[in-house]
């Protein structure tokens, strides 16, 4: 048994890691720490975990060693604290947005401020196993994953994989997201009354996740457009791109076939009867799936590239479980069977 | 008062026009046909109009000549009838997409047969107030709007009209709705237990509702990307456009202003703070409101142009009743004073 | 005209009553004040009023003389400013919980401290026109009602009225409410995420709104149980009670008849087919109505009686505007022509 | 390993069985019959199964033999082809509700027509293991159990088992539903449109599986009162009932206590703080747990009991897998250890 701990255990990433990792049938759960909820039971914050766990939230001033340790904190904090964790595990496994840009003067751009420990930016893996799996399985430390920009790069992957892009033109993708990518504290418009039956398209440009894509897929002229919709989890990415002449829906799904055989949470979901046809949220609560769909117009060239995930799964604490799993020399799908639920 | 009727009172856009009609000032309902609900009371359909009106859906064969007489069936049927209907009414508000478009060509390109009475095409005017109110002032035949088009037509109308929009790139045009959309038939994918919790792109390109834009706007290159959201009532256009070289906000405003001066539902929604920074249909159920935005990226020409409205009020029934006021002569907003509400 | 303000009118009630004062043919708004948003436009805070008003909201310490004073702060503030009030208005209408109950002791029992202006309880009649029609139309200080008191009083009312109950059994009401009744602060577990798909039964016994059902109908043995449901606005009472011996249908239907027939706000729903058999909250969004409906079971006189409402309109807002009509000598059901939506 | 068939795989129910036991390790799924859907690809109807199964929905007359038949029907079906089914299976467990009821004069009462196979209905063991875990682990025949008679049995057997109930009084249970129970064919009030938002009290006394309730915990004067909510999966039932005389908080708590500990399934959930203090539908989709939590007004003896549980896993077909696992010899949970969702 491999033995882990969560710092930052009460927010939503950390909770859908905790029921993660209890179920996961090859690691320990040693810790996981909250100030705002210390002492208390882990499942008077996270209900579902009722009858599953005695666990209470411990200080982070105590935490113990272990072999893997999951950093599940709120942007901005992991990197003031990174020394003190690497004494303390191994490996380390981030979930915030500290550790995922490479570049120290990226970083400055996108979040406004300099890195406090930009000598770290290098140690990190961007831990996205459909782009690095190799160097993940091999590596100490793994960056998180934005959900915006996991959702953006998935839809993207297949064309970039096989250059059918056009890297000329704009690339805009439009993502619609659900309640739970603003966490468990919220802010004034988060309120039930003024966030239900929302369509609200709260940044046009320049959200930070952007930043990641730009990076992954060596994209220049990229935009994120962001719309808040009435889910709690889920989202989906809508991505318009144009490809190269003469590239034909033939080509567009052997390269999408090639990517979802490679990766086992990789599925194309392009179906021509009944209700589910596209990629969807709805039916990906609490799974890792990405599911991935296209839809050509060869007049012009435009494609819209479509990818569905669950925010907290694949986009945050799935794939870090997926990350983990390959750390440690496991089947990459252990702990993340649950297949998502139809109707829901 | 001006005696009205309505053919096809049963339907979402049909129950809205019987609120309208019911409580506008100047107009006497006469009859509304429904062959589905025949000699059912209207409230037993539409329950809010209970102890507003003991009228019951009466048979379209007993249909009685009056002054205005709109038509609210579902698409393909008025164009079968329109001689009929003309020797009883000398003024029509068609609400279904029969008559919106002005050339056969394109009725037969976009709706995929021939249309059945193509010598009526061009005496329809096509009915947006905010883009034909003086020929609409002197018409006696207008259609309706496509609830998609008027959404993206107001989106863009200010940029056009000014001249701002860089018309050799192409414009992409998101569009989020709600299931009222799909009437009240509905199909398969409309059950409450498939479609609550939606982020579902079911169409990439190809909606019907794009030659409007196309014929209206002028523009060449246009798409129109369709994601069902969980929402009743409400449509929101996120319009990807690129400006003119040169082109700043400074202009931006002026352009919206402009358009937002002269259209009375027309308004302009660019906060820098609080909940409702931006175009929202949330709170416009059952207002006639269009509101606009804008966010422009200085750096890449790029602008996002928004418009919200809600999909049964100035997406179909709102902007009839609105039509009839100015083919009327009376004042553009009578009966349609219902502001919204907030929440919702 | 008439001069009206609001003290307290960012709330939700608050802008409920500024929707319908500004919409008003026989008023004039003159302030609306609040701390939080002083010096914002009205339309920064209620999004629909946008084109409405350019009126900005006061300070509390402004506040001038006027004809009909609205109070809508939150509950315990206005019993500490009576006397201020009273000497700026011949006419109050409280929204808060101040001034419902009469008996200081039930304040106390029900509030869990002394009322801070106790000599005004009984100045006030209790603002629910169903109840007391005539005396508020000769009243200077009218309460507000409690919405959930409110659906169970109008539920029970044709009974108590007709004297069908039987008083010797326990009256249970269950209720079920949307998020708006939380109100624009709201608690933790109102953010959305939380909130959302919520059945969730959070008050057994003992609600505060209990006292006005046990003070305005007379009842001994009545309790409420509250629970959220996914919604905005809207509250559902379902009352079980038992009738006297002998209480056979066309009895019922007589007494809600009766009561249906005396107030324009009330209406019985009780229909054998299409979809709305039965009062339902979500098509009285915006509207003033009150739908009543029953459900006998004759083998054991056990009676359901049903209570629909909108929480800010006749919950709220548009019943203390129905008393200010009723005040003022005007048509009761002036400015809340509202139909409510189908569907929505 | 055991093989298993599903005659009826295309609902709601169907599918998740599939999923279970597709997911579960002791078993082999040989077949899952559907006649709308003949010969689609049973991921094509249930998305989330995409990559778990390449299985096609077959004819119900190709039926092979098994050593486990689940029927998942429509009601009314099986009775039918009861014969034919036992001539395939050794064991057979029935979700739908031919076989509940023991009496075939019950059976008539509420199902309103004779039963077609009434010699079957005593060699079936109603199919919930918190009331017949013995029975079932030697049974051949076990039947289904309805969701809403679940919630109710569950909610009040603590009260029950102990004798801690006024067997003289009324027993009124209030229960809230989501859209799923309704069925993946649905009716005209299941279209989102009219579906959502609703608070729709759609039957206030009669529901058959009131005679699940009478039958099973030998209670005389129960109603089932049924409320819509706005909700895909999920029952709430609220129980009013009156405990004996001089019964108190801490008789309670042991009578709760007892069950929960007998019954891996059963959680009860009391907080006195944090959001959820008390039993959620909400954090159980997908989970076979059944949350239990009471309220005492010890001034009257007027219990709320409360039980919330996904109506198609521990209403339907988490039970069902629950009940051949006691049949096989197998660990109850196995294939159920899916813990819920939070935030969802």
């Amino acid at each position: 048994m491999t033995s882990v701990s969560i710092v930052g255990g009460s927010g939503y990433g950390g909770g859908e890691l905790l029921r993660l990792l209890l179920g996961h049938p090859h690691v320990e759960l040693e810790q996981a720490t909250s100030r705002t909820h210390l002492g208390e039971y882990v499942y008077q914050v996270h209900p579902n975990l009722r009858k599953r766990t005695q666990l209470k939230f411990s200080d982070p001033s105590a935490l113990e060693p272990v072999d893997v340790l999951f950093l599940a904190q709120p942007h901005g904090q992991a990197q003031h604290h990174i020394d003190n964790y690497a004494s303390l595990a191994g490996k380390i496994i981030d979930l915030a947005a500290d550790f995922r840009l490479h570049s120290p003067a990226d970083y400055t751009k996108w979040y406004g401020e300099p890195h406090a420990a930009p000598a770290w930016l290098d140690k990190f893996v961007y831990g996205l196993p459909e782009l690095h799996r190799a160097e993940i399985a091999s590596a100490n430390y793994v960056s998180g994953v934005g959900c915006n920009a996991t959702a953006s790069n998935l839809a993207l992957l297949p064309l970039v994989r096989a250059g059918l892009i056009d890297s000329a033109q704009p690339v805009i993708i439009e993502i619609k997201v659900g309640s739970s990518e603003s966490g468990a504290e919220g802010n004034s418009g988060s309120l039930h009354a003024e966030r239900a039956n929302v369509i609200r398209t709260f940044s046009a440009f320049g959200h930070r996740h952007t930043a990641e894509v730009i990076q992954e897929l060596g994209l220049k002229d990229v935009s994120l457009t962001m719309t808040a919709v009435d889910l709690v989890r889920g989202v989906l990415a809508t991505a318009h791109a144009h490809v190269r002449p003469g590239v034909a829906n033939k080509d567009l799904w052997k390269a999408y076939r090639a990517v979802a055989n490679e990766n086992p949470f990789i599925r194309v979901v392009k179906e021509q009867r009944g209700i589910y046809r596209v990629p969807e949220p709805k039916i990906l609560s609490g799974s890792n799936y990405a599911d991935l769909g296209f839809e050509l117009d060869e007049s012009t060239g435009h494609i819209v590239a479509i990818c569905a995930i669950d925010n907290l799964m694949k986009g945050a604490s799935g794939t870090a479980v997926q990350c983990m799993n390959l750390m440690l020399g496991l089947d990459e799908t252990t702990g993340l069977e649950f297949a998502g639920l139809h109707p829901i």
